[in-house]
């Protein structure tokens, strides 16, 4: 489809914006949002005619791009049918989108609890935790993201979370493994995976056992960086849980749902835990909707006892009409095989022949449509194209970097010193090549920087 | 519409349902979801042909009833141009429902901070002020209900908050107006404004004004009551909040979009908060939608450093296309001033006669379509139906009550021990009356258990 441009349509979208619309994450008179006329499959497009391919996935959830026709299609005709229902009936697309989602969830996580996104998700999760064991502590990693709200946010290990944490939210950190920039002083994957259960096993100790309600963990942390766990780690980290009664709970808001080439990220590890937190992929987020799937033991405590929690869109039809196309679609497309294969063969190899010829690449990391390039100044001493949680002027060498790629029409992931490469788990073989050729372009403005 | 009766996709649906749905606010087996086929306008209907009258506006949100034409083609048209896009971008849906909305909205509340529902809109809420004052305390009302995310139900004033209350959330809770259970020994209701004032004026000062965030306040308590508030009680509110520095946050998640018979119940006192959240009937909950209306002075706070929230689908475009529809759906038919011409003519005027003749009617009160009857076993005691937070069979008799309403085709709000009403707010004449008449028949029931 070719955009047909329209800039003064797109100056009176932008003029409502800038007075009215108040944005996630800013300083409000900082921001100059791009005005978007319409999107498809993996491309969007401004009212001026450009025309961008997306490897963001919006903020990595539009897992089968955008305006999918049969799920258009599906959300056009539950809203003829019914746009929405309250959560304490028993309403069919609600029914269906959770027996769907039951039927991939690793082990025995089959009742779901419908939210609307991730970071109530994740709230319900620990709440539920907390009260299955009695305890009042949850364990959360440095380098992770699990919401805006505030527990959710109290969970989160990024900066993110500064402003919001008054320290007593009951939430202690501890560091996951890293091997490109470990903390444990490890020189081998081996090393680094025994060393961080070693480091968790004795932040447990320290802390008391029986104290500590859930571990929450990003199966492969996104937004933090994907930092693919070594083999091993999980699973260790489910038998520390055993060994100690604590609540697993795996936050697959972004890396569930085809992402990382797997309908769940655990499914890479064989690993079941205890509570999983989604939402994003499950629908390519056209509705609204996240969720937590309960396991059969935790689902027990709430048998004859109620759950204290809810909310008012809990299962929306409409969101979980969407869920159940999106779902069907991924099955009957063969979506989360492609973009496993299509990560192997195609963007594996092609980001490791980026970072042997530009300076600025230090690591390439992922799995799936899931992958991150660490950019450096330095390949030795590893340090940050720009330093942690920069801003402004420090920031700089990124801004030159993302805006070398969107003048190629590529529109890329962009958080601290990293650009990840997470385009629609749908993306054809010939999009995801020219991104990775535009990337190629973008990456020599990085390289400046470097040395 | 006649609905076609279909037991056996009912018993899928249920099946489905207890298989794999975890519930919201519920012990989980001792639930028993009816499943439900349809529903339209004022009306929803299950698999075996039941018909019901809906009297609860599913939680108090399809201020629009069900599926109204205008507003299904709106979300149609929107799925089919642009179902979602990411938030950090100016879109044409998100621009023209905030300007929509900040027409609306007393005061400089003219920026729009757009969540998925009323918890999250609250979670932020709370953030803006704290970080707004640089203080730590929030001080919300006894009887209130804010949501279910921790922060919002750390706020609540009912039973729900208990499981979740760790005690630090820095909350100090305080008593709002209730004349018929006065807290302050009132005999007249200027004596329990007066009353509550001072109350909360001495809670703050003990406190320390200087540690004091925000109040937040439903401007008319829902769940917990319908008690709107003395004229003068928000108007001294608001001029305690100014005298100290304190944000008033008013939440009209429930209250707001037509329920009271003015677009916002704050209008109803000419009071205009710092912050007021919204969600439910700005859109009918036809796709998960809340907010925050932010004023220009706090907006100006994170005008040039970043505010520290955000979600994935802030703004999401189907859910303002809906709310677009449906505010010009209120504004064309005259919604509001429909809901505040049969709340004065019809609605007030009957409960008043139903109090009258059922001794099981202790108080009626309420506005617009937004109306409680308090039932006690005994007027002049006014001890009430069922004692507080009953479950099982202490709460037999409002379980008798309920039953019989719906024996006559009226699914009633009920809560603890009142039934509210607050059917859709463009209801016609005919079904508001219809339903009334089997409210009075069903109140019948409740009399057995009253003196
Ligand atoms: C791992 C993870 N958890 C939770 C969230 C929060 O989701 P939401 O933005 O829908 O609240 C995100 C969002 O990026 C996420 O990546
Ligand atoms: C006044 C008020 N605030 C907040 C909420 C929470 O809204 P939600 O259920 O959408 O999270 C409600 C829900 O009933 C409410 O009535």
């Amino acid at each position: 489809m070719t955009p047909q441009p329209n800039p003064q349509a797109g100056a009176a979208v932008k003029a409502a914006d800038r007075a009215h619309v108040f944005h996630s994450w800013s300083a409000q008179e900082l921001i100059d949002p791009l005005a978007v006329a319409g999107a498809e499959g993996s491309h969007f497009w401004d009212y001026d005619g450009n025309r961008y391919l997306d490897f963001s996935s919006g903020l990595v959830y539009t897992n089968i791009g955008y305006q999918h026709p049969k799920v258009v299609e599906a959300i056009q005709r539950q809203a003829a049918r019914m746009t929405t229902f309250a959560p304490a009936f028993a309403v069919e697309a609600r029914s269906e989108a959770a027996r769907l989602i039951a039927e991939r969830t690793p082990g025995d996580l089959d009742r779901i609890f419908f939210t609307n996104g991730g970071a109530d998700a994740v709230e319900h999760a620990l709440r539920m935790a907390r009260l299955h064991t009695g305890r009042p502590k949850v364990l959360s990693a440095y380098r992770s993201y699990h919401g805006g709200t505030q527990q959710a946010v109290n969970v989160t290990g990024d900066p993110r979370r500064w402003a919001s944490d008054s320290g007593n939210a009951g939430v202690v950190r501890f560091w996951a493994p890293f091997p490109y920039r470990s903390r444990f002083y490890a020189e081998t994957e081996e090393q680094e995976c025994a060393r961080a259960l070693e480091h968790l096993e004795t932040t447990i100790a320290f802390e008391g056992p029986g104290t500590i309600a859930a571990i929450v963990l990003e199966t492969v942390p996104g937004t933090a960086g994907i930092m693919v766990p070594p083999r091993g780690y999980l699973a260790g980290v489910r038998e520390i849980c055993d060994r100690h009664g604590i609540v697993l709970v795996l936050d697959e808001v972004m890396s569930g749902f085809g992402r990382t080439g797997e309908w769940f990220a655990a499914d890479l590890f064989g690993v079941v835990p205890d509570l999983m937190t989604f939402a994003k992929g499950v629908n390519s987020g056209y509705v609204p909707l996240g969720g937590v799937a309960v396991s059969g033991r935790i689902a027990e405590t709430f048998a004859r006892r109620p759950y204290p929690g809810g909310l008012t869109y809990s299962g929306h039809p409409l969101a979980c009409a969407a869920a159940v196309a999106t779902i069907n679609v991924m099955a009957e497309e063969g979506v989360v095989d492609h973009a496993a294969d299509l990560g192997a063969r195609v963007v594996g190899p092609r980001l490791r022949d980026l970072a042997g010829r530009h300076p600025s690449v230090g690591e390439v990391r992922g799995v799936g449509m899931f992958w991150a390039l660490e950019l450096v100044r330095n390949r030795e001493t590893r340090e940050p194209l720009v330093p942690y949680n920069a801003t402004g002027e420090a920031a700089a060498p990124m801004a030159a970097f993302t805006a070398a790629a969107k003048e190629r029409g590529l529109w890329p992931f962009v958080h601290m010193n990293r650009t990840h490469v997470v385009p629609p788990c749908n993306i054809t073989e010939a999009d995801l090549k020219e991104g990775l050729a535009a990337l190629d372009a973008a990456l020599t403005v990085a390289d400046r920087y470097a040395e």
